[in-house]
C-alpha cells in the first residue's frame, strides 16, 4: 500500500508498505477512509520530536473502517466506520485510570501512532487498543464531520474543559490556526460573554467571526492587546487564556493579557524554552496549566457531532487524494492558499 | 401609589399605599417600571407561605430605575436602571460568603421582598441591602429582557449550575412552565447532548421545542417516560434532572428517569410531603439536591443577557396596566390563553 | 471445604462445599486465611436482599492468598496476600470509568460476592476481575489490619470522600457501630474540627472517643440532639452529616441536625421507605447523597494503613474459628457481648 | 509609641511615632501585644519589594486588643482579643467575592499594613476594613498560639488548599523555613500518605521530622531527590509538589519531582525571573500555581487551633522586648542561632 514515511531529519517520502497486521490481541486494523495532515507531523518531519522513529508511516489524525479484529477486543466489531484516538492507551495504569491518558505508562501509551508506531497516511494502519483507541461513527456522522475528532478536536475539547470556563465568563485565544479554532469551538461549549481571538493572520481571525466562533479579533502589533482586552474586562483581564500560537512573544502575553487568579492554558508545543517572570507576576496568583491532549472524550466529543452541537468539518479546505500528499504538505507547511486544513482520500 | 396588597389567605386587592421611603442607609428606593406575577405570588395568596405577612405589597420580579440611595449604598446610584433581586441579603454572613444568601442570617436576608416588606406590584419599592440587591442593567438590554434577571432566570441558573451539567449530557427537565422554561434556557448554557422537557400542556412544550430549548418533548400518559428516556440514553436514564413541576407524581418521576450517580436537583415548591424510597433506589447511588434559588449571579445573567447568550424575553406572552392586574391574576392562576408570563406596567 | 451458605429466607448452614475453580481467564482463587460477618449477610439471612441467590456461600468481606489466577489475571499473582473487595467490576463500562462502580453493568457487577455469587465465609473463592477487585496488602500491613479494607473500610472511605468535609467544619455521625466509626475513621482524614457521634449505644459512643474518633458523643432521647449541635455551631447545624444507623427516626434526625446547603450522605442500608418532608425543608438547599459504597478506593486505603494513617483493626472485638461461625452470627446478630466485629479464621 | 520604621532601602530604625488614629469608619485600633518578623520584612528592608512605602512602621504579623473600632465595625469590639490578617480588603469587589482577597481592588487592598501603611512592630496599629482583617482569638488560644494565624500560617493553610492533596498523596515540600513548616502543617490537615521535606537545613529537617510534620526528609547535594522521590513512588514523582525555598535551583527542582499531571504550587517569593523549559515538560501536563496568600480562611484557621487540630506556636524559638528587636532582626536575618520565628513583646 501507499504510505508517507518519516526517513530521517527533514525528510519524508511517499512510498510502498505492506499491509499491517494484527500483532496483539488487542489491536484492529482499520482500512483508511480519510486522513489529513496535522502541524505535528511537521514538527516530526523538521526533526523536533525527539521521540519520533524514522522508518514510521506519519499521520495519527484519521478514519476509515475496521477489517480486522484481534481476539480481546470486545467493543468494537470489523465493518465498524471509526475515528481514531491520537493517543493508544491501556485504560487500567495509574495515569489512565484518572483519564490522563497522555501518560499512559504501557510502552505504547500516549502518543504513538504516526509518530513511534505506523500511523495512518497510508491505506490501512494497526491500532493497539482498539477499545480505547477507536470511536464509532453514527451514521449521521460523515467522514469529514469526525476526522479531527481523534486529534485537534480532542486537543481543543481538553483545553476548554480544563479551563474551567464558567458562563459570562471572557476568554481570551492566541491562535487562530486549526487548533486554536477548534479550542473556540469547544470553548463555546461553556457559554462564555465573549470569546477574543488574537492572531497575526487576519484571513484566519475573519474565518473565526464569521463561523461564530470569536466575539471580537485583535490584531497583535496593530492593536495594544492588553490594553483593548482591560477595557472590555472592567479592567481586569480574560477569565481564562489560551495559548494555541507558540510564537516568541505570546507565552508573554498569555500571561499578562490574564487577570488576577486566571486559568492560563498552555496547549501550543514550543521549541524553546520559555521566560517565567515570576517577580513580576507575584501576587497575581495565575494557574499554568501545561501540556499535551489528554485524548479521554472521544466518546463526548462524538455525541456532541452525532446531535449537532459540534461540528469541526469546515476546517476542511482543501482536498487532495493520497497519490497528491507531498504536494499538500508543501501548501501545509508553508500556509499557502490561506489552507486551514486537508482532507485525504487514500 | 397603587400597589396590590396580600390581605389575608385567599384574598389579594389592589389599593393605595403611601410611597416607601429610605429606612436603613443601605436602602434604594427604586421606581418600578415593569413588574410581573409569579407562580409564589399564587402561593401567597393561597396563604400557603407561612412566613409571608398580611398587609405586604407583593411583587419580587421587577425592574426599574433608582430614585434614591442611602449614604451607605455605594455602586448603585440615582438614574441607574436595575433589575431587583428576590432576595434581599447582607453579603457578609457565614452563608453568604459561601454564595448561599437564600439563608443569609440578616433579619430581612432571603426572600422578604413581596412577602414580609413591601414588593414590587407598586409604583416604588424599597430595597434593602440595595448593593447586593441590584443589578444595573445596561443599555442594550431593554426592561423586558432583565424582567426575569433576579427570580425565575436566577432560579434556572442556580439550578443549572448545581445541576452539574457536563457537555454531551442528557438532561431531562420535568415542567415547562415558566421557571422549567428558564431552567432548560440555563441548562444549555452547559450545552448537553440533549434537553429533555416533559410536561401534560403540548403548548408549552411546543414552545420549549420551536425556542430551541428542548431537543425532545415527552407527554406523560401519552408516552412511557422511563422506557423513553432509557432508550435515549443506552438504558441509563438522563444524567441530571430538574424537576420544576411540582406535581403529584413528579418527584417519583424524577428520580426514577435518573440514571445511577444522577443528580437531582428539586427545583419545584412542594405543598406536601413527598416519599422517599431508599430500598427501591439503593445501589442508584442518587444526589438530590433541594432547595430555592440563590441569588448569587445575578451580574452574571445580566453579562450573558447584554452579550446577547441568554434572553428569556419571550416568556412574556401578556401585557398590562397595573390598574389591570387582577384580571390578569385570574389568567395567570388559571393558566388561561396559554399565558406564560405578564408584563405589567404601573 | 466447609462454607456457610444461605439457603432460604431466615437459613443459613455450615456446610461442606466443593472447592472454587476459575471459570473466566480473568478469575483468581483465593485462599481465605481470615474473614468476618457484616450486617449485611444479616440483611441477606433475613431475606431482605432481593437479589441475593439462595445456595450461595456467604462473606464479602475478607482477606486471603492468591492460589490460582486466570490467563488475562496481569497485576495480581499466585502467592500475593491481598485484601477483596465487596464489588466486582468490569473497569470498563460508562460507570466504572467515572468509578461507581457499585453501578458496572456486567452481568457480575456491583455486590456480587456472598450474595450472588460463592463468597468468602469458606476455605476458597473464586473473585471475579481479580485484577479489580483484589488489592495486594504489603508486609508490615497484618490479615488484621487489612480485613476491612474492601468492605465497610471502603464503604466509610467513599462516604467520606462524598461528604465534601472540608478542614475546620462540623461532621456529625448518626451510628456508631462498625460502618459508623468507619466512617469516623475516615472523615478524620480531612481534619474537620469536630466529629459528634450519635448513637443509643453508650458502650459504643466511648469507645469512639476512646480512639479519638469523635471529639463529641450525644445520646438521643437522653439529650436534644438538634440543640446541641446548634449550640457548638453557633446556630447553624453540622456541615456535613452522616446518616449510618438506619433507626426509625434517624433520616429525619439527619435531616434536621444539618445546617443550611449542608451535605447529609445516606450511608444506611434502609429496609422502609422514608418520608421526605420537601415543604419543611423548603430554602435549607440540603443536598442528599445516597446510595451505596463505591469500592473504588481499595489501593488508597491499603497505602493509608501502609504508611500508618488509617488503621481499623481495632474494630476485632472477637475471634473464632469458621468452625464456629454459625455462634459467631447468634453473637454479631444479637450484638451481644459489645461485640463489634468478628475476625473468622478458616 | 516605640516602632520598627523602614526608612529606605537597607535601613530599618527602632524610632518613636505618634499613636495611630481611627481614619476611616471600619477601621479599628489594636494595641499591640505580641508581634513578630516574617522574611517579607527583611525583602521590604532590601528594598525588594517595590511597592514598599519608606516611612512605614513595619510589621504584618502581630496578635493585640481592640481599644477602638470606627462607627461602621460590626462584628469586632473594644475588648477583643485578636489576630490581624496581613490582608486588608473590601469584601465587595470581584476579586473579594471569589475569595481572591489578595488582589482586593481597593487602593488598601492585598498587602499593604507594614508595606504600604504602618504596620505592627510597635505599641498600636491600626487595622482597615477591621470586620475582614481581625479574628478573634478564643481564651483557650494564647497570643503565642495565634501569632502566626494571618501570615505564614495562612500562607500554608493557602498554599495547602489549593494544592488539591488527596488522602494517600505523596507531598513534597521544598523549604523547611517557616513558611515551609506551615505549610507541611496544613498539608498534614489533608492526610497525604507522606510529606517529603527538602532543605540543605539538616537542623530544620530533624524538626520538622521530630514535630511529626515530615514522613521523609531529603538533602540537596547529600541525596539524589529526583531519585528517592521517584522510588518512593512507584517511579511517578510527587503528586503535589510546594515550593517555599526561592532557591537558585530550586523552581527546577520542583516540577522535576512532580509526577505528570501534579500540582506544583510555586508559595516562595522570587528575587529573580525563572526558566520555564516548555518543550523538556511537554506531555507531563503540569499544573503551576503561583502567587501570594489569599488571607481568607483566618477564622478556620483560629477554628482548627481552637480544637487542638492545628498549632503552629512551637516555631517560636526566640523571644524578646520591642526595644531588643534590631538585636533580633540581626539573628533572624542571618539564621544564626537555629532560629525559626521570633516572638516580640511590646
Amino acid at each position: 500500500m501507499k504510505a508517507v514515511v518519516y526517513e530521517e531529519n527533514g525528510q519524508i517520502v511517499l512510498t510502498d508498505r505492506p499491509m499491517p497486521e494484527i500483532l496483539d490481541e488487542r489491536d484492529a486494523i482499520v482500512q483508511v477512509t480519510l486522513t489529513t495532515i496535522c502541524s505535528s507531523d511537521i514538527h516530526v518531519k523538521h526533526g523536533a520530536v525527539p521521540r519520533a522513529v524514522p522508518g514510521t508511516i506519519l499521520g495519527h489524525e484519521f478514519v476509515g473502517r475496521v477489517v480486522e479484529t484481534g481476539s480481546a477486543v470486545k467493543k468494537i466489531k470489523p465493518g465498524d466506520r471509526v475515528a481514531v484516538n491520537v493517543e493508544t492507551f491501556c485504560g487500567e495504569c495509574f495515569f489512565c485510570k484518572r483519564g490522563f491518558v497522555n501518560n499512559c505508562t504501557d510502552e505504547h501509551g500516549g502518543w504513538a501512532l504516526g509518530c513511534r508506531i505506523d500511523g495512518g497516511q497510508a491505506g490501512y494502519a494497526r491500532i493497539p487498543f482498539a477499545d480505547n483507541g477507536l470511536t464509532v461513527i453514527p451514521d449521521n456522522v460523515t467522514d469529514e464531520q469526525a476526522l479531527f475528532n481523534g486529534d485537534i478536536l480532542s486537543t481543543g475539547y481538553w483545553a476548554a474543559k480544563i479551563g474551567e470556563i464558567r458562563p459570562a465568563d471572557t476568554v481570551a485565544v492566541i491562535g487562530a490556526g486549526p487548533t486554536g479554532l477548534c479550542t473556540m469551538l469547544c470553548a463555546r461549549l461553556y457559554t462564555p460573554a465573549r470569546i477574543i481571538a488574537i492572531d497575526t493572520d487576519e484571513y484566519r481571525l475573519n474565518l473565526a467571526k464569521e463561523k461564530g466562533l470569536a466575539d471580537i479579533t485583535l490584531v497583535p502589533g496593530r492593536e495594544d492587546i492588553e490594553g483593548k482586552i482591560r477595557e472590555l474586562t472592567d479592567g481586569r483581564g480574560a477569565d481564562t487564556v489560551f495559548e494555541v500560537a507558540g510564537g516568541k512573544d505570546t507565552f508573554q502575553t498569555a500571561w499578562k493579557i490574564a487577570r488576577p487568579n486566571a486559568v492560563v492554558v498552555i496547549v501550543a508545543m514550543y521549541e524553546e524554552v520559555q521566560t517565567l517572570p515570576l517577580p513580576d507576576m507575584y501576587g497575581k496568583n495565575l494557574v499554568f496549566k501545561t501540556g499535551g491532549v489528554d485524548g479521554s472524550y472521544c466518546q463526548e466529543i462524538m455525541d456532541l457531532t452525532a446531535c449537532g452541537k459540534l461540528d469541526a468539518g469546515f476546517l476542511i479546505t482543501h482536498r487532495c487524494r493520497l497519490d497528491e500528499i507531498m504536494e499538500a504538505y508543501e501548501v501545509f507547511e508553508n500556509k499557502k492558499d490561506h489552507v486551514i486544513k486537508y482532507a485525504v482520500t487514500p
